[in-house]
């Protein structure tokens, strides 16, 4: 297997991608090869100064790279030979079986989309994020920000795409499925809430527990936390700043230390025909092994022909 | 000044209701008196059994009460002498100038829009919370989940209600107002959030600082955080589940101290004619303590005349 990481993206590219990559190569499976997507001279001199030989490593030039404020479509156009257009090349080709980047998350989504595509039957990939939970377990939570506005035949797909993934990755066996919303009982929340309920409810694969409030998001009463972007992205950035600040005042313990973004690495984007994972911006090499781990179980266990499966048209 | 108190409104009541008068005298301004609204006898047994013997404190009868899982509107329809619905009978007369419970949040919801009634105006009263500011101060949050569902201009108002309300209450002097959204540019976001955006931007009166996000919560971006009932929902609940959490792992500090919903004692209804603020269900005698202080600080500062003067038509 072959999982391609941009070189050129996060905001300490590359030394972050090259040490993620130096460190992943020590856990990763023997079978599986990192493809260091970038500019190729600027690669080999830090793979070089790393001291890093090992033919688990290639490398697969890209003479462009698209910045972290660059507007993503503008920029997949224009520099059709950036490291992020070169490695969704790559994952459609075939020859890498995931790809996955800390750069311009936009340009990650919008490259998807135009490249390796939606799903057929999927509506609206989403991007997942990951939560602790008090229980030692992670929950799923999706979407994170690539859909602020969601119908609600969108957010019960998100639940299939979650339920999916955590039982595949996560190896949950029958994932809680829950609606976040602003109350426990049916008929409450937006008008959005109030419809997928409905079709939450009348779905028979899916564990759906109901309701969930923002209290239920560190607990066990899901595992999948179904919710449209906009929400997702609140909770997301909300638990972070709790990090941060838990951290300056030296308050973490081993449960808030999995707040911690570089240990969960990148957030996968579900419903699109391949692997792929988006890393935070400030990711340092720590989290850029943790993207390359978790994409590689993501291709492992063929999440997104899991998806065509279950959602496909 | 009388501010009135629904005695058998919460989790606790009647008993933590009279533990909080009890409190709350030995620290409001000894022109305030408390009036309690409920059951005579059981008040006045309770007073007693407390030691509580003050002509601050007076006892208004009620014989019903609205239980905290009744229908909001059923329920003051079908009990007219609950104390919610003879509360807002007092403050309706002008007999006290403020009233709180820590009773059925939707009874108290309902009762103020059909008692003292929405300010002319005012598309929607919205509910503000509290936030604890890294910086020591509180920020306000608007709405925290009476409307689900909001147009542009229902934020907008709310905008200028919680700026209002910080001036004059936290004395801050020309509050900060922030969208809550997904990402800082103006064009991020919701349908909702990209529209409300151009409204606040033409507003000369309000200190409009722009989007903030999920991260922004505690840091001093904004004095006041805009955003639909459902986010702000979720934010709190969230929030209170994250003290929940360090509280049981011992890691609480003075600022996740804050955090502690009783030291803010409740949340005010904003946009109607009067000041009623409404606690948490499961309010402590010190919750509720210090939700009379609010409730005070209100009818001084007039907030409601001036979010009138400024909103009203």
């Amino acid at each position: 297997m072959k999982v391609a990481l941009d070189a050129m993206g996060g905001d300490f590219a590359p030394e972050a991608a090259i040490e993620g990559a130096k460190l992943a190569i020590q856990e990763l499976p023997p079978d599986v090869q990192i493809v260091l997507v970038g500019k190729e001279d600027i690669i080999t001199n830090l793979l070089s100064e790393k001291g890093v030989e090992s033919d688990l490593i290639e490398i697969h030039n890209a003479d462009e790279v698209i910045g972290m404020a660059e507007h993503p479509t503008k920029a997949l156009s224009q520099k059709p030979n950036s490291s992020i257009a070169v490695g969704f090349g790559l994952l459609k080709s075939g020859y890498v079986q995931a790809f996955c980047s800390a750069g311009n998350t936009g340009a990650m989504h919008v490259g998807a989309m135009f490249t390796i595509k939606a799903i057929e039957g999927v509506i609206r990939p989403g991007i997942a994020g990951f939560v602790p939970k008090e229980n030692g377990d992670f929950g799923v939570i999706i979407d994170v920000g690539a859909n602020a506005d969601c119908k609600p035949d969108v957010l019960m797909q998100f639940g299939q795409m979650g339920s999916i993934y955590a039982k595949n990755v996560f190896g949950i066996d029958d994932p809680k499925v829950g609606l976040m919303n602003l109350g426990e009982e049916e008929q409450k929340g937006t008008l959005l809430t109030q419809a997928a309920y409905q079709l939450f409810k009348i779905d028979k694969q899916l564990n759906f527990v109901g309701n969930i409030e923002g209290r239920d998001i560190f607990n066990d009463k899901a595992d999948v936390i179904v919710c449209d972007g906009f929400t997702g992205n609140v909770i997301l950035k909300f638990a972070e700043s709790i990090y941060d600040i838990l951290k300056k005042r030296n308050l973490l313990d081993p449960f808030f230390h999995k707040f911690n973004y570089e240990a969960i690495g990148g957030s996968p984007i579900l419903g699109v025909n391949g692997n792929v994972v988006i890393g935070h911006g400030v990711s340092s090499g720590t989290a850029i092994k943790n993207m390359l781990l978790q994409a590689q179980r993501m291709a492992g266990s063929n999440v997104h022909l899991k998806i065509k499966e279950s959602l496909g048209a």
